[in-house]
């Protein structure tokens, strides 16, 4: 028995979220009903996030323990050959026993993507989210700087644990042009609830000038400006990456 | 009453293909139920062609009659309120009344994106197809070469009438990289059934040294080779864009 780290890509358009429910099509569900093909006993894999309904990742990290003879290169096959169209693993590692994708995550990198138009575009609106009317990209980088550094993020979302801390710390943030797509990208030790989300509406609405810039630092220094409202759609984020210091992993046997 | 042409995106992932079909999800089906809650009392749709069940569009056009007292933007917005996620029209154009969009156009451009990975992408493969082992870009780019100009395509597929003529004129072709997905751009006159997912397969092959140059030039110049095996899936393909000449506008009306 060992446990085994793997980093999974899913589209999130037809799955209810990453977390088991019992009659939703989910993420999780999925994968366990794949792992038990394969001989897992677990009740439940272990994983960094939930996600919510309609949001991607190129690298949600889960683990499980699993009495497996072959090499990780096979359980990753394996384990893909058991998975539907919109979930893949992307590599399969062997980590020390006590490595928890939540808890030894030194931070989390995510990517929202959006586009300007006045006009539907199904071919990019699975992955993005359309606006009109259009944004000065330089108004939200400027919005984006305030974000840098320790805050208390209380006003753009909820703690896991009800009554938990909302100070967060943001290690890396901006927004740049990919084609005609502003993608905006964001590295912290972990976030709240719909934290992200909200940070890009708040910004999307700056950028369109409804708001001004001067709100952002406003909402972040005074915690009595309650919960903000409005929340770009799930589609255009993507959970990139989780980090991990590099002493999980077993050595010499990846 | 006037004739109005409209260009149309759609993701066919979600689509039994462009043709309406009684029992399932099609393109025109949906466009059609669409209209008919703007008083459009037709049977049916012109269309410059159909696609495949999986196949998508950023510039698949229709036309139709239309009794219509608003500006061709108006029909544009209201037409699109109608539709799904999955499909919109990008543009509305009075046209002459004997506009039609297949019989009317002068070519046809497709293109086909593919990547190379050991491993399942999700959130690629909607839009593109991932084959492996690598391909030789090169190759490819030669094997391209010999389709321009017109030959008889008869081996790559069948016309939309039996017995029609299988000869084509491609005016130009060629693989390009977008990043680390290869992309195969075709324009020619018309295309036959299947013509371009086989014309996409052949070429994989070469480039996966599977089959030799040499044979595309042998398959273009010899009737008798029968029809080829092997279809490169629908969904990295896309209608782009279908040419008409300047002409068929009403003028001052648009």
């Amino acid at each position: 028995m060992a446990r085994y780290k793997v980093i999974l890509q899913f589209d999130g358009s037809d799955f209810c979220g990453f977390q088991k429910q019992k009659q939703s099509r989910t993420v999780q569900g999925i994968v366990e009903s794949a792992l038990r093909l394969l001989g897992w006993k677990g009740t439940s894999i272990l994983a960094a996030g939930r996600t919510d309904s309609g949001v991607h990742a190129t690298g949600q990290v889960i683990a499980f323990d699993l009495d497996w003879k072959h090499s990780p290169k096979d359980l990753l096959r394996a384990l893909n050959s058991h998975l539907p169209y919109d979930v893949a693993g992307q590599s399969v590692s062997r980590v020390l026993a006590d490595f928890h994708p939540r808890y030894s995550a030194q931070g989390r990198r995510y990517k929202y993507r959006l586009f300007c138009d006045e006009t539907r575009q199904p071919l990019k609106e699975r992955y993005s989210w359309r606006i009109w009317p259009p944004v000065d990209l330089h108004k939200m980088q400027e919005a984006a700087n305030y974000l840098q550094g320790t805050h208390d993020f209380g006003a753009y979302g909820s703690p896991i644990k009800p009554g938990g801390s909302t100070i967060r710390t943001i290690k890396r943030v901006g927004w740049f042009e990919e084609g005609s797509d502003m993608v905006f990208e964001i590295v912290g030790d972990a976030f709240l609830y719909h934290m992200v989300r909200r940070l890009v509406f708040v910004q999307s609405k700056i950028g369109q000038e409804e708001i001004q810039l001067e709100k952002i630092e406003g909402i972040l220094s005074n915690k009595d400006f309650g919960r903000l409202q409005g929340l770009a759609p799930a589609s255009g984020l993507t959970l990139v990456e989780v980090l991990y210091p590099p002493d999980i992993y077993l050595s010499g046997m990846q």
